[in-house]
């Protein structure tokens, strides 16, 4: 009779990846200075700290003219005030400089009349209107004072960020370094992508999806290839990824048959496995280990509950060696569309379809029987996590959704 | 006197596009093939259409033993089955096969009995449930039959659709060519990133901002550099620049004073301005015109208006140049944190910063006087856009928020 050996214990997820982060220890990898147009998607690695007051000089907000607030008081349609339209550094008393919008304010003035609130007339204006000091002026220093941190370290760059950190005269920013993920597949029915699969075999799809997931995150995934179900070749595959890489991500060979052979790797090759079954659905045969130091971690062999598992536990961990402030998917409350059954003591991952439809978000459960089924992650947009107290979800109740692609809008959103 | 040429009639953000892409016909660019670890993020440009059925084959969704179930009618705790464990590709009567997830079920057998549903004796083993025939297995086809549509042309590839492509045998995926943008900006002021700007001169941040969001989207930003004030000028940039690619992308010079050039560039070359003014703050001086039948999109010189011109104007031509579905940032429903000013007859694009807090997504509008205001963007997480019939929205009151960063989560998610 052939021993084999249970799951001693499930932990929830959030147990899981907490005493995972606590042993782990992960680190930040590194830093690195690259050229603003290079930073797009980039986690930055150190506070951006204005060197400059942005705007750098008092501008105006509007086309008109720049003027001394005094000389309008009283101004109005019926009573206009007359002004010397003049071309020089300084406006003087009764004076006014035609101005765009971001020019800076010349001496002397300290508000700005809407040209459409003034007529222009042979070197002389009209004033329809009394303005205050500092109407339709943007102060220096209003948008980013020197000495403010204007972006802190953590975040994620996006457009914005990087024609900030242009206004303020930068053309380099320090992000962090991407981390190495070594990913391979382990099984003796694996074949590789483009081969035609003989009788019983299955195409690696894993390694692509994983490395792509990688990719995303800002990571730089290494191809481990697709290693046999011995215990020999997977340990000697884990010992040249912690080598080459930050992190191992394998997947298969993890669930409690005779072929779970990864953790066992991880403890021939003198690591640890501190985690080894969470109460995932799918997913649950996950494993998250350590081989001289580095995390490797350890999924399903099935492609969803792979793609679980990066979601729940590699996400995280390379968020956690990018530096990056912790980053949630899009969430959104949805009233789901029909009853989902679930199971006691597992969080079920519920993949579903959010669109908007007559104003309410309505998220429908997307129907998937094995882990397998790939369909149902390219069908869906998000996911629903059910918490291991639940037994289902009822028709009509709020949920909360993760996002990870865009809401399909039924009707039309603005009209 | 200066003759001011006023905008003759502004236009609805939606009207405005809608009338664009009529007169304009925009037409996707083009496909080619890339291999699968390329296509990430790429639109889909035909769809996939199954050449085999997934799983390619009947397999098992669990860890355990092969078997017909009528062997199992009756079998329970009290009363197992004896069945001999037998190693060839048949399973015959009384018969049973050890199976691990993913294997195929051997001829002869319709079920799957768990693992833990058995106890493995000498050469037999003992079934303690009786299994309907089906149980446990993912039938050939039950994901995605043979022939049918298994990706819809206009997606943006994501992980797991790649993943699902490579399942289906394929190496290379027809992807729509990269729209090329030319990008330039129009201004006396402006300086270059990196440069020192001297008094009254200001850096010009908008090429860096607008190139990464063509990026973002998928289109391949091409540098038009910095144009002075000046009409021969910024015409022959914008002529190069229809030779050189799909779309010419202005910023600077479209506010209706003396430097209103772009508009006028646009008609100087032959061309056509089909919108000029659109009722959206910031970005009220847009223009959108067609040079030699290739979109020109004049926006605004300040960068937040320049980043609202693009988010409404450019983004859904790239997209259509791309071929792709209609993508909606990710959506969700807030509670506004305070009360909101709005100006009657204009949308408004109210820039908000969205937090889970204590359950409820709350959107803090972010204050900025000017479309000059960068940190605007930077501080905030989604916008809303305020309806041209309202003069404001109330605190608490419920709005619609366009994500286009996740959500700060104050309180624990999942605990």
């Amino acid at each position: 009779m052939v021993r084999l050996k249970g799951f001693e214990k499930l932990r929830s997820v959030d147990d899981a990846l907490k005493t995972f982060l606590r042993e782990a220890k992960p680190k930040v990898i590194g830093r690195e200075k690259v050229p603003l147009n290079e930073a797009y998607g980039r986690i930055l690695a150190s506070d951006i700290v204005a060197e400059i007051d942005i705007p750098p000089f008092d501008k105006s907000l509007m086309d008109g003219f720049a003027v001394r607030a005094e000389d309008t008081i009283g101004a109005s349609i019926y009573s206009p005030r007359k002004l010397k339209v003049v071309d020089k550094d300084f406006v003087g008393k009764l004076e006014a400089k035609r101005i765009w919008t971001g020019n800076p304010i010349p001496k002397g003035a300290d508000a700005v009349v809407e040209l459409e609130r003034t007529r222009v007339l042979n070197g002389e204006i009209e004033v329809f209107t009394q303005v205050a000091p500092g109407r339709n002026i943007s102060v220096k220093g209003e948008d980013i004072r020197r000495g403010e941190v204007a972006v802190k370290a953590g975040v994620r760059l996006r457009p914005q960020h990087l024609g900030l950190a242009a206004s303020l005269g930068l053309t380099h920013l320090e992000v962090a370094k991407k981390p190495k993920t070594f990913i391979l597949s382990t099984g003796d029915e694996l074949v590789e992508v483009g081969e035609k699969p003989s009788e019983g075999k299955i195409i690696d799809s894993n390694r692509l999806i994983l490395s792509s997931m990688c990719r995303e995150l800002g990571a730089e995934p290494i191809d481990g290839g697709i290693v046999k179900d011995d215990l020999a070749e997977i340990s000697s595959a884990i010992k040249f990824g912690v080598k080459k890489a930050d992190m191992v991500i394998t997947s298969g060979g993890t669930s409690v048959g005779e072929r779970d052979l990864t953790p066992l790797a991880i403890e021939k090759l003198g690591g640890r496995v501190i985690v080894h079954g969470v109460a995932i659905r799918p997913g649950m045969p996950t494993a998250l280990g350590l081989v001289e130091g580095k995390p490797v971690i350890a999924l399903s062999g099935n492609p969803v509950a792979a793609i679980v598992g990066f979601e729940l536990f590699v996400r995280p961990l390379i968020l956690t060696l990018l530096g990056a402030s912790r980053e949630h998917r899009p969430l959104l409350k949805a009233k789901l569309a029909r009853n989902v059954a679930s199971t006691l003591g597992f969080q079920v991952f519920l993949r579903v379809k959010v669109s908007l439809t007559s104003g309410e978000f309505i998220a429908e459960p997307v129907r998937a029987r094995g882990s397998s089924i790939i369909s149902s992650m390219t069908g869906s947009n998000g996911y629903v996590l059910i918490p291991p107290d639940r037994e289902g979800l009822l028709a009509g109740e709020e949920v909360l959704v993760h996002l990870f692609d865009d809401v399909g809008v039924e009707d039309c959103l603005e009209s």
